[in-house]
């Protein structure tokens, strides 16, 4: 049936994933060298075309799937970027999303094609097209969460130090937070369960190990919380 | 030149705009009547599809111009929406976005060719595709907003009443406050000025009437808050 539709513009539209990871005491981005024409050989934000038939999340996991094998990570779109010129072959409308994800050491990111890497914040080199936007802007949106609702779940351990999940929040906002204070402000929002039983090295004494509490933090990444470390 | 990307799909780009504003103690949306098939005569949220040179923004921007005569509207993109079947006609990728603006009862909205109607959250009839899904989501997104950042400089007259300001909120959040709760919340954050002038006529007392501090209105919306009624 011919219809209003059949003469308006088409576009390429793509998915673009920004997956943050915390690894010994950095927060990482992973980036993917480009195998491809234009900008071959430069670093790139992962991702791909959409399909005709995926929807925009299904299409965003399949582009983290390939990439390093993980499934069932919780992908948040957060932004579309449609500038005609950001892709200097061709429009493409990109959607894009951002993942926190524990990074193991054994983790493997594979991709045969390809070389993947994960970079810490600060030390990501130049990204093709607006992808250095996209970064900045998915690192606003983290820091903007981390206020509003509990994050580190998804980025650390099953166990932590308070010194652990304070380096967390200090690479999410790039910036260093009194000790005693955050420790005093992490305390009351009720999340966290203190363990008896120290992780030794770090100093003589030890630091304590903690959990979170998953019925509170299940119910503050509903209701939504507000900490302010500034 | 030949490149990857001449294979890959492509698929129109709509625009579709969420606008609220504030009259008579309600909170209203605006929608259209479709003047074209698929869905004729039935409502929508005001869309259109995206052009080849036109970035998102401005493409948002000029759909509500010609629906309302607006313009420098403040629009914010919040969603973007993809499912395969959400149009019937066709596929759609759908960049969603809000405003909010202050209805004034001489606000004309024109077009020649179709109806338009502002009505009330909780009025609001069956709009086609997922058309109520972007309206729940918008919604929740000012929820969410106002529980973080001041909101009302947009919606209100310049000058109001605690009940008027009280009454905006409780059309945001769908539920009543405790008057002397709100009041005292509200004027804990610094954002209001009292005039020394009453609104007579709602009551015998009369109302008195405010502004909002501009300046702390403004750091306000940079920085962030939280003030929850719950």
């Amino acid at each position: 049936m011919a219809n209003l539709y059949t003469s308006r513009p088409k576009h390429h539209v793509a998915l673009d994933c920004i997956v943050f990871g915390f690894e010994e005491g950095e927060l990482k981005v992973l980036t993917v060298k480009r195998y491809f024409e234009p900008l071959k050989d430069q670093w790139s934000l992962p991702g791909d075309f959409l399909e005709d038939k995926e929807s925009l999340d299904q299409a965003a996991n399949r582009v983290l799937h390939q990439l390093t094998g993980l499934k069932n990570i919780y992908l948040e779109q957060f932004k579309t970027y449609g500038e005609p010129g950001r892709d200097i072959a061709a429009r493409v409308i990109s959607v894009a999303y951002f993942a926190l994800i524990e990074l193991k050491p054994d983790m493997e990111i594979f991709g045969p094609d390809f070389q993947a890497h994960w970079f810490a914040i600060g030390e990501v080199p130049r990204l093709v097209f607006d992808h250095d936007q996209m970064l900045h802007d998915a690192l606003r949106q983290v820091q903007h969460r981390a206020k509003n609702r509990p994050i580190g779940f998804e980025l650390l351990p099953e166990r932590f130090t308070m010194p652990q999940l304070q380096r967390l929040y200090e690479c999410i906002y790039q910036r260093e937070f009194d000790r005693r204070n955050f420790s005093k402000k992490m305390l009351s929002t009720g999340l966290l369960h203190r363990q008896n039983e120290k992780l030794k090295g770090a100093s003589k004494k030890g630091a304590f190990l903690y959990r979170f509490d998953a019925m509170k933090y299940q119910e503050l990444s509903t209701k939504g919380f507000y900490v302010d470390f500034t």
